[in-house]
């Protein structure tokens, strides 16, 4: 099958808002086997929108719409596909009621205006509109072609999709259609050279998609039923976690502060965190978990020297001697957080953020991680190099990753990779550090 | 003018990214008084292709194109859009020996395919570009209609429009273009209530975009000359932050942390923070900016009752008579902060980001800040309502941002509106500040 997918409005084409929609409605038709043939943003002009509707509908099997079912008088999608697929509108009293009740939820009333918004399909259906004022429509010709008209506001276009369309398009494909997303830590080119042939599966399919550090593989099995479409799924998810190891870090969730944040509550464990260059990033990540204040109670940022000093205990004789942005200080920050929070795990960063402050031998981008674990008396250290990616939120977003990668090995008790493993007397003979 | 804006990639249609080009493009060319009729994405297929570019060439004098430069056979928009408008495509030297260098830059060699990217029109012109390997090209038809072919790439697009067609267009308009964005806090509604009317201005125009807490408005001024041009939009600013007062914060940044950093470094003062519900997240912000270190030294996540206690020195009893929520255990935060840090100024925040922990009177949303000036002994409390807002991860940036303007109305020593102004000995009398 064939789609084409239409937003209207006049703020998309101004560019004042950036088209969420179309993407959305893409990934999903995607993953219903559906072929996308053209995105279109068109305006409120009804002589346009004509002529579009009349040339896609030859085109293509299913127009998806987004937008142009607002109350004002350009709004003119909703009578303009109803004349193109031979169905007229009538005014639906329940419509109507929810209307009026919506407004009167918020202490305002309805305009004459808003009664367009009650105008439903006479041989079509209406989509009730859960989260808005605004009805949709789904219109059939005698071709079985289609036209679904959604509200424009991402949450209630997403909310009617979810609850009647995709349905209805799963139903008349006889089959169901399930998803997992693998997260999955370095870049495509890594990880493709490790599972890229099962990109070219056709069932389940297998899609990545880059994100910073980091990247998400998203497994979509259709299947005559849902507990064979969940199976296939988590059965290519097993393939795909054996092959890529413990880089792989969990399926279906936000990013890695979710799943830290999980592994920490499930064992019982505590993290604290003593940050410079990142400067409250890593603190901030792990707390925007709800639940977070079950595992993480102390953060520092200590972006000044005499920071590290007086909050972390680090030697001022050691940032002299080895510079603030070195092994040392970072092990000295790692053991200094743990110490003052009483947790089990804790990390230390310190590093070169930039655009300014490159040191000889210590490019933009130079960071020191050190993660402690009070339990096994095990220390990690190790140097990052991440100038490559200039920006500085970039340099800083990575950093994070790291650290969170560092709490989840040490609370997992795997190996760290890349990083000299020592014990919590290394600053004892710290020059073992200054690598 | 009309134009319409086509992009050329399969990863669009199948969702895999964001189509950031097409709103970039959008409000470029708004901004140039050009109005965009439609915007397209489309497949690598040359059939469509081919009829698209006939039917949008009818309707638009100027075709705008991004993405399907690429070397691989597929791409094949350059031939197609060099026939629509008349042209052929020529192979050029220069343009093959700059591929040829970009890949030894990188230790690669260019495949026979990358042959393709060095074709450029005959008639027409080519479009060199800085920051990879595919140049643009520029066609012209005997009627004076113009496509623009841009690489898909956002870096390397924005700088080709930049530094080539932008100018071009301009110069075909007699008059330079030049913008300012204001930025101001709080909500659409009630910034238009104040300067709704100059929103119809037609030149400069004047444009609003909202944020989470904030909104940009953007000037714009068409001017025979850039002096005339640039002093419009100052004369435009100057009217929108007379009408605006101290809500408008800055002109042309990022952001409010980038102000904050800014007039701290200007007068040579010193921030801190203390953090409970934002954990991290003013932190983070202000040393997002760089330079910040000069201003910013100690960041305290005192996410637990305990390291409020032990790094701030809140006394427990106060936390025990009023919650950790309230008016007295921000101050003790924020007066903490700045004892421990020797900072001028500090900030202290403790609220409810939700999902969970709503207490009776203190729902989701409810936010206590305190700020403090060891300059004039003043300090600050105020309790924020932004349950509102439902999400966390909002409720968060929204508390993130007045704190920030805390910190900006401390600095420049002018009144905080909504917050109770009382004294660094506010603690012996705690109960005024359990509103």
């Amino acid at each position: 099958m064939n789609a084409e997918i239409i937003c209207v409005g006049t703020e998309l084409l101004l560019g004042d808002i950036l088209n969420t929609n179309a993407q959305f409605l893409s990934r999903e038709l995607a993953e219903l086997g559906i072929s996308v043939l053209h995105q279109h943003v068109i305006g409120d002009n009804v002589q346009r929108l004509r002529d579009l509707v009349r040339e896609a509908k030859e085109r293509s099997e299913l127009l998806v719409f987004s937008g142009g079912l607002g109350p004002t008088e350009d709004d003119l999608t909703k009578e303009t596909v109803a004349e193109a697929f031979g169905d007229t509108l009538q005014f639906d009293e329940e419509e109507w009621q929810k209307i009026v009740d919506f407004f009167a939820r918020t202490n305002r009333r309805p305009t004459p205006n808003n009664r367009k918004q009650a105008m439903v399909p006479v041989k079509g259906r209406k989509l009730p509109n859960a989260h808005g004022t605004a009805p949709g429509a789904w219109f059939e010709d005698e071709n079985g072609h289609c036209a679904v008209l959604m509200p424009g506001v991402p949450r209630e276009m997403k909310a009617m999709w979810a609850e009647q369309i995709r349905p209805r398009l799963e139903a008349g494909q006889n089959c169901t259609i399930r998803s997992r997303t693998l997260r999955v830590l370095g870049g495509e080119s890594s990880i493709a050279s490790k599972v890229g042939e099962l990109f070219d599966s056709e069932n389940p399919t297998v899609a990545i998609y880059c994100k910073v550090g980091e990247s998400e593989i998203r497994v979509t099995a259709r299947e005559p039923d849902e507990p064979s479409a969940e199976a296939a799924c988590d059965a290519a998810v097993a393939r795909l976690r054996q092959r890529l190891g413990d880089n792989a870090y969990d399926v279906d969730v936000p990013g890695l502060e979710y799943t830290v944040v999980r592994i920490l509550r499930e064992q019982g464990l505590h993290a604290s965190t003593a940050e410079s260059c990142t400067g409250g990033l890593i603190a901030e990540k792990l707390t925007n978990v709800p639940g977070s204040s079950e595992v993480f109670g102390y953060g520092f940022v200590t972006y000044a020297e005499a920071a590290k000093t007086a909050l972390l205990g680090v030697d001022p004789a050691l940032i002299e001697r080895f510079n603030v942005v070195s092994g040392p200080v970072a092990a000295a920050m790692a053991l200094g957080a743990q110490r003052a929070s009483g947790a089990e795990l804790a990390v230390g960063i310190t590093g070169i953020a930039g655009p300014g402050g490159a040191l000889p031998g210590k490019p933009v981008g130079t960071v020191y991680l050190a993660g402690t674990d009070g339990r096994s008396g095990k220390v990690w250290v190790m140097r990052l190099t991440l100038g490559g990616y200039r920006e500085r939120s970039i340099i800083r977003t990575r950093a994070a990753l790291y650290a969170l990668d560092m709490l989840r090995r040490m609370a997992l008790g795997v190996d760290v990779p890349d990083a000299v493993l020592t014990t919590p007397d290394c600053l004892d003979q710290p020059e073992a550090l200054d690598f």
